[in-house]
């Protein structure tokens, strides 16, 4: 078990009607709110008057059309204007991972006097950052729960996730009612990203009892959950209990003490939606099987036995190797049953910038000591194996 | 699935040699430190003096003698004397949990004008609390993820478990090699309380798979780890899951949107401690199966099978009274093979005060609302088969 450091200071507020309580959250944090969205999609739920109504007394400015894998440019660069003009104290990020994601680089662009770039990548270390709060309104990434976004900036083809514990959101208000009327495509890709949030902190060295059996249980449930709501989308304990999985994913309270994974299916993704723009649950779905396939062998069986036995129920009495190969069958299944086109070529991704993805990965994602190593030579053939 | 609100802002510092950090930790809070302790194990650990090098630029004003089910008087009065009259300004509590509890009554008494006690009763609720530091010596309770304590007042009988947000600990240090010199005795007690707090979370009407699986995996992670302490006291690995599984006891994450309980268990335990200063988790392992055979009902009956075949592996295709009874048994056996003494008689308890212990929970514990409503007569016949 490896030494670790934990602290998630995020508020949660979960349940039917919590929205009522927005002007509470908000009250000891300022009054001039940067309220951030998507596409509209809030205006079709009604959540975008609800909210106005109930912040009719804060000084509203806004920052609509934040897109999925949210763009440093046109995005971040203007929401960080419009907190610099208007002296913005607070921050109100409505919607999915992607405006969740999006508002945490304006939080700490706003608190800066340089390019935000900086800080994204890292060159300079944020001092200070506005306050977050989030109205969710997809589950998926874990973002309300955790200090990390991950930025595209379309010219250079970089999708990167940065953190900082400055950017965990004040509070989260988590109504699963608001996620009803999530598409079946979107609901199936959110699964997927939970799923395979869990899965990179699974895969792994040094693990413990405990932390597998918490993976295990998010697994399970995300799988049941999913195929719920896509039978009845107005389930609210299915919709609830995956907000909830969801949540989870990305504070490390699933893996702490685990040795590091890596991340190797985000590092990626993220050049596949940087590059085409994809969704990136349906990425991970897509690369999840190759990669596990990929990266089976003596050295890491055990850790597959453990999955397909504790998460599919295979039987243990088995060869290893076939438990091993059965359980990835059944993870390529699973996606493929909830709907997930599991093919690149179905996501408009053909071959002809394999070599500068697996190049562009290699230098960038320092895969080669993830959990499995992985070279350019390995990226390119689980790239050309998802095809 | 319940609406919920859910916060636990405390840092965790977890591994080997993490207690370096503490004067880094300590710095931001304050000059003036009450440093809190038991009745001298920490000197033996050489963590006193450890502690007192490390914190040398500090005023340290000390309170010793914290004694197990920490009391009101002495120990809570006079911590709160100590802060008042040095003017403290942070309170760095070293030991178990005992020692935990009771610096939370003395961080917000020292904070308050009258008698504390009306903070611990809830007649008054804190403004204000003093931040608190810990050490932690023994995998237990919980205390260092929580906000809650339990004090006894002697004269009284009673033994008050008391909550408030202001209580959450800034920083819990855990360095698992610290518990190497718990005795068997403390290290199987430790473990029937951590055990009992998940099943306090685990036995309710309105559950999830996820909370499920998380309490599932506590259980068989404590009773293997335990096992594996028990059999080498500096088994680094088995020490470090156990204090990670203890952590997570009581701060609610392994049970956020379940039903309540009414913490049966501990609600009948509180009087027994109250009454006759036994260990806690030993009062725990002795009442748990016999609560469990007394509500075992048809409405109960599918809890207990969940847990019969998902935490002791019970074959699922047996009669359901049959699996819930091996459940029950199982129970028992693991706790008397960890070398707890599993009667009331053999820790000091007869039958003499039994009425009186009755009443005194049946009046204060508020368990005719628990998942199994308990009468004063009901709890008569768990303490009596107890016996």
């Amino acid at each position: 078990m490896q030494n670790f450091e934990y602290c998630t200071p995020t508020r949660l507020i979960f349940g039917k009607g919590v929205v009522e309580r927005l002007p509470d959250v908000m009250k000891p944090l300022g009054k001039k709110v940067l309220l951030a969205y998507g596409s509209g999609s809030i205006k079709k739920l009604g959540l975008y008057d609800k909210v106005k109504n109930l912040m009719k007394d804060f000084e509203i400015i806004e920052l609509a059309n934040i897109q999925p894998n949210p763009k440093y440019d046109p995005s971040v660069l203007e929401g960080v204007r419009l907190c610099k003009e208007h002296q913005v104290e607070v921050i109100l990020a409505v919607g999915g991972g992607s405006v969740l994601d999006c508002t945490k680089a304006i939080a700490a662009g706003a608190k800066y006097d340089g390019d935000p770039w900086d800080l994204i990548s890292y060159k300079v270390k944020a001092q200070a950052a506005l306050p977050i709060v989030d109205i969710l309104t997809l589950s998926a990434t874990g973002s309300e729960f955790d200090s990390g976004g991950v930025i595209s900036r379309t010219e250079t083809n970089d999708k990167i996730g940065y953190l900082d514990p400055l950017l965990y959101p004040v509070c989260s208000i988590l109504d699963p009612t608001y996620t009803f009327s999530v598409s079946k495509k979107q609901t199936a890709a959110g699964c997927a990203d939970a799923m395979n949030h869990v899965m990179e902190q699974y895969f792994v060295e040094d693990s413990t009892l405990l932390n597998d059996g918490f993976c295990e249980a998010e697994l399970k449930s995300l799988m049941v959950n999913t195929r719920a709501c896509l039978e009845n989308p107005e389930d609210y304990r299915a919709r609830a209990e995956m907000m909830l999985c969801c949540t989870y994913g990305c504070n490390r309270i699933l893996s702490l003490g685990n040795s590091p994974s890596g991340w190797p299916c985000h590092g990626i993704e993220h050049a596949l939606s940087a590059y085409y723009d994809i969704t990136h649950g349906e990425g991970l779905a897509i690369i999840t099987p190759r990669w596990m396939k990929h990266i089976l062998n003596e050295r890491t069986v055990d850790r597959f036995v453990k999955y397909g036995v504790n998460v599919f129920g295979i039987d243990s009495t088995l060869g290893k190797f076939e438990i091993a190969e059965r359980a990835i069958d059944e993870t390529y299944r699973f996606f493929e049953s909830i709907g997930i086109p599991m093919h690149l070529r179905e996501v408009g991704i053909d071959d002809s910038r394999i070599d500068e993805m697996a190049h562009h990965i290699a230098i960038n994602e320092g895969l080669e000591q993830a959990y499995a190593p992985l070279t350019e030579k390995d990226i390119k053939e689980i790239l050309l194996a998802s095809l």
